[in-house]
C-alpha cells in the first residue's frame, strides 16, 4: 500500500473538516454562546493535523484498491476523532468515548445519541452535531455512487448502472466529476427543504439542523422530543417527503432535475415505493386495530412518519414507538435491516440487494423442478452478473454475522435481549434509536464504555458496507506491491 | 406430476404408520390405560386410509423430482394428521389444532409441546408422542442422506460425498439400500442409549421414550420438568453424549461402526466439535461470572447440557435458561439457528452450510484486494462447486426470510417480541422450547389457534429444508409432463 498517498488524502480531508467548523463557529458567535473558544480550539487542532498529514503525505502516485479502502475507512475514523473535539472542549460530552460515539454517529448519519440534555447545550455545538450528518451524507453519496462500485463491494456495482463509473484500477479521474454533479443535487434538495421548514415556522437555525438530519438520513434533532416537539402536521409532512427523497438513489434525482422524470421507473425505486407504502399501511392498520390514537388519520400520520424514518435509516421520531403494539415494534425492527436505496444517504442492507436476493430465491426454487433452466436475474432490463449476485449474498451473510457477533457482545455487557438486538441493528443499519432501553424516548448514554466503542464500530462497519472496513484486517492489504 | 405414484407411496407410509401404532398400544395394554380404545381407533383409521391411498395409487412409473418433493412434503403433513388421532381420541388434546401441533412437533423432531399435564396423561399416548420423534428421525436420515442431495436442495449435495447418492432423475434404486444401512446404525445407537438409561435407573418405558427424544433430537419428555426431573448427573451425561452423537452425520457413524474411526476427521464434524466446545465454555463462563450455580462444576453441567441440547436442536432442558443471564440467553437463541450437522437428525441451518458461508465470506474479502484471484472453496480436500455455494447462500436467505415473515405474523397475534422471535426460531429450527413465554418452563398451549398452525408450518418448513415445501407452491410442479 502507498501509505503516503493515503496520508495525503487524509490530510486534505482534515483540512476540509477544520474549515467546515467555521459554520458552527458562526452560530456560536451569532448566539454569543460559551462554545466559541472550544470550537476555535477544535478547528485549530483539526487544521493543524490536516497540515501535518499533508506534510507527511505525497499526492503523486496511483490511487489503487488498497489505498481506496484505507482512505475511506480511516477517513471516517479520523473525521470522527477530530469531529469529537468540539464536544470534549465545550464540556457537552466531557469523556472522549461519549464524544467519539456522538461524532461517529454524526458522520455515519446514524443519529444514535449519548447527549441527554440536548436543549441545554450550546447552539454552536448542536449545529456542529447536525452538520456532521450533512458532511457524512456528502461522503456517503460519493462513496456509494463513485467509489464502492469501482471497488466491487457487496454488489454496489449495480449502482454504477446509472452513473457510469471509473475503471476499477484507476479511481481518481471520474470521482471528481461524478461527485460534483451529485453534490449539486444534494445541495439543491437541501436548500428546498430548509426553505420549506423555514416557511413552516421553524427558525433558520432549526431549519438548517433538521434539514441536515433529514437529507443525510441522520436523525439528530435540536430537541429532546425530536420532530415530535413541533406538534405540526406540516413539519411532519415536509420531513416525511424529504426522508423519502433522501432514501432514494441520488443519481435518479440528478436525472430528474435535468428533466428526465421517467428515470423514476427504476426497478429499485419502484420496489422502494411499494415497500414503503406496504410498511405504512401495515403499521397504520396495527395502530388502528389497537386503538393507539384517536383517529385513523393520526394512526396514518404517526405510522407513515415512523415507518419512513426507520426504513430510510433516518431515525427521527414523532412518537415513542417502543410503546406501540408488538407487530409495529417488530416490523420497525425488521425495517432497520432493510434500509434505503443504493446511492442514497440511507444505510443498512438496501432495497436493490433485497430485490436481487428475492429474485435469486425464486429462481432457485424453480430450478429444483427444472434443473437445467437458465434464468438470469434481470434488473432494469439488464442482466445482473452471477458474480454480483454472489457478492450480494455474501454481503447479506456478513451483515447478519456482524449483527450476531455484536449482539452477543452487547448481551455480555448485561443488556437485555431486545436492547442488545436493537442497539446493534440500529447502529449497524445507521438508524439511531432502537427499542427498549435504546428506544426513541431513551438514548445510548447508559451503555457501558466498551459497548459504546463496539456500537461506534458497528456504525462504521454498516456505513462502509462492512467489507471496506474488514478488508483492512487482511495482511495482504498492507503489503507493499 | 404423476399423482397416482405419489398416492401409492403415501398409502405405504400410512400403512406403516398405522402398524407402528401397535407399539404404543402394547404399552397401553401393559399399563391397563384408558388409551387402549383410542389407539385402536386411530390405528384402524390410519390403516384404512393407507389402503384407500394404495387403492387410488399406482406403484408403476418413475419417481422423478416432482413426485419426490410431493411424497416428502405430503408424507410429513399426512403423518401428522393421522398421528394426531391418538391425542384427539384419548381426549389428551381434544382440539385437532393442538393434536396436529403436537404430532407435527413429534414427526419433525421439534419437541415444542402444547401438552400441559404431561405426567397425568395415559402412558400409551406418551409413548406414541415420543415414538413419533423416533419415526420422524428415521424419515429425516433417509431424507437428508438419500433424497435431498439427489434433488439438489440448498447445498445438501455436500452430504452425498460420504454415501454415494443416486442419480438425480432416478431416486428409487439406491434409496432403499442407503436407508437400510443408516437405519441399522440408528437402531444400534438407540439400543445402546436405552441400555445406558435403563442401567442408570430409569424404567424401560422412560428409557425408551427419552431415547426416542434424544436420537431424533426431538425433545419430548415424559416429565413436566424434562430431563431436569431426574436430578442425575449420570442421566445428564448419557443424554448429552447421545444428543451430540445424534447431531452428527449418521453416515460417519456408519463407517465408524465398521471400524473406520478416522472418518471423524471430517471437516464438518471437527467444526461441530469445536463450536460445541466453544459454546459450552462461553455459557459456563457466563453462568460462573454471574454466580448462577453454587460451583463451577454445576455451571459446566447445566451449560453443557443446554448448549448441546439447543445446538443439536433436541430441546431437552435441565434448567430454566429463560432465567439465565442475557449473554447465555442470546447465545442460546443464536444456537437455535446453527443446528446440527447435515445427515444428522438435527435441524436448523447446519454446520456444513455455515462453514461454506464463512469460507465464502473470507474469500470475497480477499478478492476485493486481488480481484482476479481464483479461490475455490475446499471441504475435506474436495472443491465445493460454485453452484452449491450459491444454493447454500440462497438457503440461508430463505431461512431468514421465513423467520422474519413468521415472526411478523406471530407479533400480530399479540406475542411480545422475544416470544415471537424465539417461538419461530425454535420451531423453524426444530428445537422446541424458546424464550420468554415459550421458554423451557412454559409451553405453547397459550398460543392462539392461528399461531399454532403457523408454527406447525414452520416446523415442516424447517424440517424439510424449506425448499421442499415451497416448491409445491410453484404451478410448474403440478403440471403434467
Amino acid at each position: 500500500m502507498n501509505i503516503r498517498l493515503v496520508f495525503f488524502f487524509l490530510g486534505r480531508l482534515l483540512l476540509l473538516l477544520g474549515v467546515s467548523m467555521s459554520f458552527p463557529l458562526f452560530w456560536a458567535f451569532y448566539y454569543h454562546g460559551n462554545d466559541i473558544l472550544p470550537l476555535v480550539y477544535a478547528m485549530s487542532i483539526t487544521i493543524g493535523a490536516g497540515f501535518l498529514f499533508s506534510f507527511l503525505g505525497e499526492g503523486e502516485g496511483e490511487l489503487g484498491r488498497k489505498e481506496g479502502f484505507a482512505v475511506v475507512a480511516f477517513g471516517w475514523i479520523l473525521a470522527s476523532a477530530f469531529g469529537a473535539l468540539p464536544y470534549v472542549f465545550s464540556g457537552v460530552l466531557p469523556t472522549f468515548t461519549d464524544a467519539y460515539f456522538e461524532a461517529m454517529s454524526g458522520f455515519t448519519t446514524t443519529g444514535a445519541s449519548v447527549l441527554t440534555h440536548i436543549e441545554g447545550s450550546p447552539l454552536g455545538i448542536l449545529f456542529w452535531r447536525d452538520f456532521t450528518h450533512w458532511l457524512g451524507g456528502m461522503g456517503i453519496i460519493l462513496l456509494s455512487v463513485a467509489i464502492l462500485p469501482a471497488l466491487g463491494v457487496g454488489g454496489m456495482q449495480l449502482v454504477a448502472a446509472e452513473v457510469p463509473g471509473p475503471v476499477a484500477e484507476k479511481l481518481r479521474p471520474r470521482i471528481k466529476e461524478t461527485a460534483k454533479l451529485l453534490w449539486i443535487v444534494y445541495i439543491i434538495l437541501s436548500a428546498a427543504e430548509v426553505l420549506l421548514l423555514y416557511f413552516g415556522g421553524m427558525n433558520l437555525f432549526e431549519s438548517l439542523c433538521h434539514m441536515f438530519g433529514t437529507m443525510a438520513t441522520g436523525g439528530f434533532s435540536t430537541r429532546n422530543a425530536s420532530i415530535g416537539a413541533y406538534h405540526s402536521v406540516y413539519v411532519d409532512i415536509v420531513i416525511i417527503v424529504f426522508m423519502f427523497i433522501a432514501g432514494a438513489n441520488f443519481s435518479l434525482h440528478y436525472y430528474a432535475l435535468k428533466g428526465r422524470l421517467k428515470v423514476y421507473k427504476d426497478a429499485e425505486f419502484l420496489f422502494y415505493t411499494v415497500f414503503t407504502a406496504f410498511s405504512v399501511l401495515l403499521i397504520t392498520f396495527d395502530l388502528w386495530h389497537h386503538h393507539v390514537y384517536k383517529s385513523i388519520g393520526q394512526d396514518l400520520r404517526y405510522a407513515s412518519f415512523q415507518a419512513i424514518s426507520i426504513m430510510t435509516t433516518t431515525g427521527y421520531a414523532t412518537a415513542d414507538f417502543g410503546k406501540w403494539p408488538y407487530l409495529s415494534q417488530f416490523f420497525l425492527l425488521f425495517l432497520m435491516f432493510v434500509g434505503g436505496c443504493a446511492g442514497s444517504t440511507g444505510g443498512a442492507i438496501k432495497h436493490i440487494r433485497i430485490m436481487v436476493l428475492l429474485k435469486d430465491g425464486v429462481r432457485r426454487l424453480y430450478r429444483l423442478i427444472h434443473p437445467r433452466a437458465v434464468m438470469p436475474i434481470v434488473l432494469n432490463k439488464e442482466v445482473v452478473s452471477e458474480e454480483v449476485v454472489a457478492d450480494i449474498h455474501s454481503f447479506f451473510l456478513l451483515y447478519m454475522l456482524m449483527f450476531v457477533v455484536a449482539t452477543i457482545y452487547m448481551s455480555s455487557l448485561g443488556l437485555d435481549t431486545i436492547t442488545a438486538i436493537s442497539s446493534v441493528a440500529a447502529t449497524l443499519g445507521n438508524i439511531g434509536p432502537g427499542l427498549a432501553r435504546v428506544g426513541p424516548a431513551q438514548n445510548y448514554a447508559f451503555v457501558p464504555v466498551a459497548g459504546k466503542w463496539l456500537l461506534s464500530m458497528c456504525m462504521l462497519l454498516g456505513r462502509l458496507e462492512i467489507y471496506t472496513v474488514l478488508v483492512l484486517l487482511l495482511p495482504t492489504t498492507w503489503r507493499k506491491v
